[in-house]
């Protein structure tokens, strides 16, 4: 049976760490520096000769950097004759641009499908794909593991009652109806529509919130212009509370700022993404995905199946 | 026939300009932003449907963000219909990665060939490969551009007489012996040797430089710490001065420092990197490769021999 080895990029180091502890093996030891130019120099410090190996890296901010070192250390890897790598991607970056929305745009998550196939990857584990077609982008296996389950519990957890979960645009619906399912919830949707062009965008509410807690749900948060102003008229249609949460915390530009000056009660994430110290505010409440990272990674190492943890 | 366009990205629009200049075409329109969380974004303003296309980038430090661009702009291209995607990069970043000298390493410059190719390149024009076996890591036509002749013409411009070609190692030997061919000039070579473990290199001059102007040629010259102490080793083995030239300025670290405490004169490079307002000494002279950059372009989309600009 090939040994199982589980090694970290500079990304998400915490995560990996968590991930190796829980699965009961030391991290796999190797290095990612940089020579005097600023080119990656990566060391891997101890055999991987047909090993099952699970190499843990969100292409986050700097997506370009984080996405090179796992490229350069796939290939140092397939060159040390792994068995099997296995890319643990929590945040898969550059998601979004996932399609020709206009003429002459790149396809990036698809060049960054084919970029990782052809630097050696076997595998891939990510969570909560910003587009679920992404998957077909990718001609080896790719197993999605879905945050739902730790956000609902975190709010059940919590005791909120009488809860309405919101998607904040339409291509977030099935996300929403998963945790309204779990919480045995209703669900409302966003509606945006701008009613002349140049005129600013109008948040229409379909569904009922009046008197509920509402919860509003979403893949990314990046800039966090839609969550925020989608609080102020979910309060405005009569919702009680408004709470938020969301798997991946982008949080670029004026996202914390916005956060803390908004009607959001508290936005719960997890650590597909690092929250730098000063992106910690009391708002903000990070869930770990350790537990089901690794249980993915016991059954993909086991072959069993892994789309039972989605239950 | 198809239609011959130039783009630039944002490693080196200086060059790219003028090679548009020198074609006579106008550069193509194109930018190259970034979203709030630093993912790259690439819009083509003009249609390229069925264009030779030639797309001017070094993979220059930043290295990684350079690369991304690159490939990020080769996909929309290929989608945008274009008929031939031609890369031109005038300098070839992780050149250095170029084989396993150690277990377990990467080869960063094979890995960035596949990158390239599987982004959608059909091409490469390059100049001065540190590797001459990189050409040989694509499956796509590569040419390769030496710049010795217009450093060789720098050094005859300037009337320098009586010199000595000199390689600053055992490697750089045939790029010494096509300069010294074309300046009448015999060659000589730095020998560094450790005496034993742990005692710091001594570098012996193989051939004669006594009472001649040296002028070292390198490739790529990065923090200068070989090729001045190179110099040192010349003056004290009776060189009367020292002058050096490199293709490449990358420069990185104390290299500016050391040129300028250095016994070198003049240090010739060419614009294959972009030199900061910080790197624009008085001892280095920077030369255009422009005109034999465009010169190959014409000539790769007439579809004539590139290989007869080397002589
Ligand atoms: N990193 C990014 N930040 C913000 N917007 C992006 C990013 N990448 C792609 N987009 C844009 O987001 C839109 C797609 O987002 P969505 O409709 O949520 O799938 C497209 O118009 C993309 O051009
Ligand atoms: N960007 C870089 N800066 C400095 N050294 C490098 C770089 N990339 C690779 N190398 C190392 O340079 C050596 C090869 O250089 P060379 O012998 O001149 O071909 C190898 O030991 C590499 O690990």
């Amino acid at each position: 049976d090939p040994y199982l080895k589980v090694f970290t990029l500079n990304s998400n180091p915490n995560l990996a760490h968590e991930v190796t502890k829980q699965i009961g093996v030391e991290m796999g030891k190797s290095s990612v520096k940089r020579f005097s130019d600023g080119e990656i120099q990566v060391n891997i410090e101890e055999s991987i000769r047909g090993c099952d190996v699970f190499l843990v890296q969100s292409t986050s901010e700097p997506a370009n950097e984080h996405l090179m070192e796992l490229l350069i250390m796939i290939d140092a890897m397939k060159r040390a004759s792994a068995e099997t790598i296995n890319v643990v991607i929590p945040y898969y970056g550059y998601a979004r641009q996932d399609r020709k929305a206009r003429s002459r745009e790149p396809i990036t998550s698809k060049l960054v499908a084919n970029l990782l196939e052809t630097a050696g990857a076997t595998r891939v584990l990510t969570i909560d794909l910003h587009a679920t077609q992404i998957q077909g982008f990718f001609d080896i296996p790719v197993d999605q593991l879905l945050a739902e389950p730790i956000l609902s519990k975190h709010f059940q957890d919590k005791g909120v009652e009488d809860t309405v979960i919101v998607s904040p645009d339409h291509g977030g619906v099935v996300r929403a109806r998963k945790m309204a399912d779990r919480l045995k919830a209703p669900i409302a949707i966003i509606d945006k529509r701008r009613p002349k062009p140049n005129v600013s965008e109008v948040m229409n509410i379909v569904g009922n919130v009046e008197g509920k807690t509402a919860i509003i749900v979403d893949d990314i948060i990046d800039t966090a212009g839609t969550m925020t102003l989608a609080a102020d008229a979910l309060l405005e249609a009569g919702a009680m509370e408004v709470y938020a949460c969301s798997t991946h915390p982008v949080l670029s530009g004026p996202a914390i700022e916005r956060i803390q000056n908004s009607n959001i009660k508290e936005l719960a994430v997890t650590n597909t993404i690092v929250l730098p110290e000063e992106k910690k505010i009391d708002k903000i409440t990070q869930l770990s995905l350790a537990p089901l990272i690794a249980e993915a990674i016991i059954r993909v190492h086991e072959q069993t199946s892994v789309s039972t943890l989605f239950e």
